[in-house]
């Protein structure tokens, strides 16, 4: 299986180590504005680079990987969706819901495989948790609640580009919610500030607690920050009729160290690089073993759609200080 | 210091235990209108039984404990103002914001001491985490997360009379709320249902997740539920801008066992009894201290009057389904 | 029960708490070669002093506790044997094997209950892991490390006369290896060396490792030391045919602070007084019950001299470099 | 940098992995006796398979990584020496301690960077203990623990050619306490039996627990067992003067489960290949870095040596029933 990566930036080479670590998964070639940064990564692993054009009409492509700006996003899908081949495309689909209801749109038309990089569902922490709540070991979940803050706010640029909290950092959060529960909401209330005067003065928000009223009765509590001196906190808890079922977070190392000062251990693993590696190696697994198998993968453009609703939702509810129904 | 103590039941117990493991306090006499159980506890300790009226005309008495049941509260406490000696009276003062109002207004004019059981204040686990956050360890409090969830529901008779969730059971999260940012909210939303259907024919919830806006900036989640397989469930995360504070559960034992099965511990401490079993020793020990050194409480029943109007405040969002301001 | 307390020290008021907390108990009188020490602590329970002759000739004393120094407590069992009442003796019974052995003979032909105080045996924790022992939750054992580190160095008077690590401190472990394995040592084998110049100077050792080989077949591992930085290190690890089991440390509380230098907890309890404040009690409930129902206790004057045995061959495995037979 | 991979079993194919992730390797050629495995593993990274001849002759090579049987090691490391090129050898250098002196003196002569494969120095939890005791955050350590249990016991088979225990299996930890001690023991005590009927008749034993007296005056002890049924048990306690350091074992996933039957996480990682799985990775960068940089690596073939006769004293202490000077 040949795949062409579109994005030669951080999370691009992530994707390129995955598809070397893979059996049967062949780089074919990079594409990049940036000619350099493709030509880099390209040569570390034999493979090609391209232009966009090119890239789109290369008989040889299986497949295509989307790394590149979210704002490239929609329109890279649809050009899959027109040449008929399999995309998997980072998350978010667009920042605006009508722009990403058009793209899913062209998709579902085109029948193309397109899985959208919700990594967290494929971090082998969380796919525990997800597996013991499919098999009962709990029973009916009435509470759900996702822990997440960053270990330290992105730049201000990337704030000013990145639609605000919720469509850039929560969106996870929704859809590991609809996710875990099998369910979507049917109302959201947001309680949100700026710690930081920065985020303030951009218009966003960096310190959140949201509740959702799920269809089918749950009631989900999410907690975002975007600063956590002691490193990226990833925490998920389900509390159902007959037990709770808790993610932790995962430290840099198990190293206790016993003092005067008290019982010590490291922090936890920095950041999405470190903690969700395998996460990132999983999904792409699963990506390459639908398109092999001819089967839809488990997170597909759909999804996507559903988590920008919410993220609307919220925005709104932040602005009108009351509860929003979906 | 003679003590009277009012209520011979189990908590009622409780206190006369730390009356007696207290160097300079006295079990001077019990109340209870079941005078069989008033004697059986006043033998244990070498005290006498009065009736109601007595115990308020004996000169000897220095302080009353109220341990009797909810809708004696208020009339006891107005008998203790009238006659001018300090009380300690177990939470809620009534079920009534009004009747409360007029309780803590004789108070006030009479000038006694009267401290309210919120006994979780008084937990040595609990309270060192609120010297933490007042020592500034983790400065500025952005986020506050409480957890609560009883091991087993109580009985639908319990319920009826217990004025439901809000004043029951989270009014204890209200109060900590306060309490660890010495702050009130500015608003209040509730999401909650009944996961047991004979409490739901009760008109009473007990699944419920809260969100409350402070007036200093904090944004505080309390999650609570009426039942817990694994045991009592109190756990308290405050996020501020330079680390986090938790206080993880109480587990029966420290032992450890590691078979095929996985790496196992023992339930949390059963119920409140267990829990807090410190903390009604430490409340009485200082409510001890602030009547001999003529000092208030740090508990007083201003505090107890704050947490009904949040209680209320409850009620009425989770019948609106809005957010109500106070 | 009236009991007779004979030492007024820091254990003896250990003592006096649990007899005055026990339903079925009272502190009868108190002896005291320093006669305000025994007022002090009488006075507080409205009990009465009395001189050693007078105690023994007191015909409404039903049972002796004995707090009081070493040297005494072979003198004082074999009066208690004389009189013919139960008694409860701290450990141990004499720092000569010889002389302890005499001791149990006297005790043997009275037929008194003589019970010891190897506390550790009703610690929650130790005793809830011997239970599951007992159950076969684990299987046979084939290993178990005891590892046992006091918070800092007793004074060098205290160690002058403690009769060495090994008669003062890991009696305590050669006791609980016995009693968790129903079995006793056929060999043992020391290493040990004083890291602190004045406990070398006293002839001592303050850092033991220990390996007893057990007459079933078990492979026994001791850890000593007189000084822990993070307080009191007690830990049991027993490890059988399909598990392990093992005693976690006791914090001081359960508060976690994570920031930017990691994720931190409190300090163990700090020494014997805090971390075997249950057992303490629990031990002289065993004692009350034993001579109440009229059965052997369940720790009695033959494992204390089982343990000075012991004792008395790792002091010649140090001496020697040896292994020693029992 | 063309590596030629002797050996294309299970380890063999960890290190191909390991220099496929590696920016600087190349992974040249494969040698193995069973020619359709080397072409399985060679083909997958595209490489070519060669005769040991054909491989010690090749110009193109720049360094050995030998995998293959114990047996052949101390042959391959002299024909590396022969030669002149760099050379990562798994341990053990060879069973029999003068056959390894003999090689270990060939390369010294040669001057080849020669590695050994201790990779328990290399893990990222072992090796952030191993900083912290250098960089004296405990201070002088008085007392060593290690403590490694296999999940299962080997075939017999393997057991008949593994040398024993001590030299298969407690090498490593041999190796860990004198590197993380720097330090070499002066003396050792063996307790040891077999749990296992089947090891039993092999004349070996699968369950030690060894105290060794370091040359510095720390004292070692090491507990090891061929089987634990809650996975791979790898552990070690340094505790020194101003506090203690522990590496706790590692669990397959963060998640928790809370129920009525108590608070339970998964068993730990299975065996070697998961819980070393980096550790493997980063022993191969050291390795390509030592021999890029011309600097030894920090383990090389006298450390080997050193491991070699501390077995070889195990054994001897093991049948005398007495501590062995070394």
């Amino acid at each position: 299986m040949k795949i062409c990566l579109i994005g030669a930036g951080r999370i691009g080479a992530v994707h390129a180590i995955a598809i070397a670590s893979d059996e049967n998964a062949n780089l074919h070639s990079v594409v990049d504005f940036h000619q350099e940064s493709a030509e880099k990564l390209a040569n570390k692993y034999n493979a090609i680079t391209l232009s966009m054009d090119e890239a789109f009409e290369n008989n040889e492509i299986d497949a295509f990987i989307i790394a590149s700006s979210t704002s490239t996003h929609a329109d890279l899908i649809e050009k899959c969706a027109k040449v008929g081949k399999p995309v998997f495309c980072e998350k978010p689909i667009d920042l605006s819901l009508d722009r990403a209801l058009a793209c899913a749109k062209a998709v579902e038309e085109s029948g193309i495989v397109c899985m959208l990089g919700f990594n967290r569902r494929f971090d082998p922490h969380m796919a525990s948790l997800k597996n013991k709540v499919d098999a009962n070991v709990i029973g009916l979940i009435q509470s759900l609640i996702i822990t997440s803050h960053d270990p330290e706010p992105p730049s201000m640029d990337y704030i000013a580009g990145s639609g605000g909290l919720f469509h850039d950092m929560m969106i996870h959060d929704f859809d590991m919610a609809c996710w875990i529960l099998n369910d979507t909401p049917r109302s959201i209330y947001v309680s949100a500030n700026a710690a930081n005067d920065d985020v303030a003065k951009q218009g966003d928000v960096d310190t959140a607690s949201v509740i959702m009223n799920m269809n089918k009765g749950a009631i989900v509590t999410i907690i975002n920050g975007r600063q956590a001196s002691f490193g990226y906190d990833q925490r998920i808890e389900a509390f159902g009729e007959t037990g709770m079922l808790q993610v932790k977070n995962v430290l840099e190392d198990s190293v206790i160290l016993s003092n005067s000062s008290g019982i010590k251990q490291t922090k936890n693993q920095h950041f999405f690089l470190e903690r969700y590696g395998k996460a990132f190696h999983n999904e792409l697994v699963h990506f390459m073993e639908s398109f092999q198998s001819g089967t839809q993968p488990s997170v597909n453009i759909s999804d996507g759609v559903i988590a920008l609703k919410i993220a609307e939702a919220a925005k709104e509810s932040l602005q009108s200080g009351n509860s929003i129904n979906l």
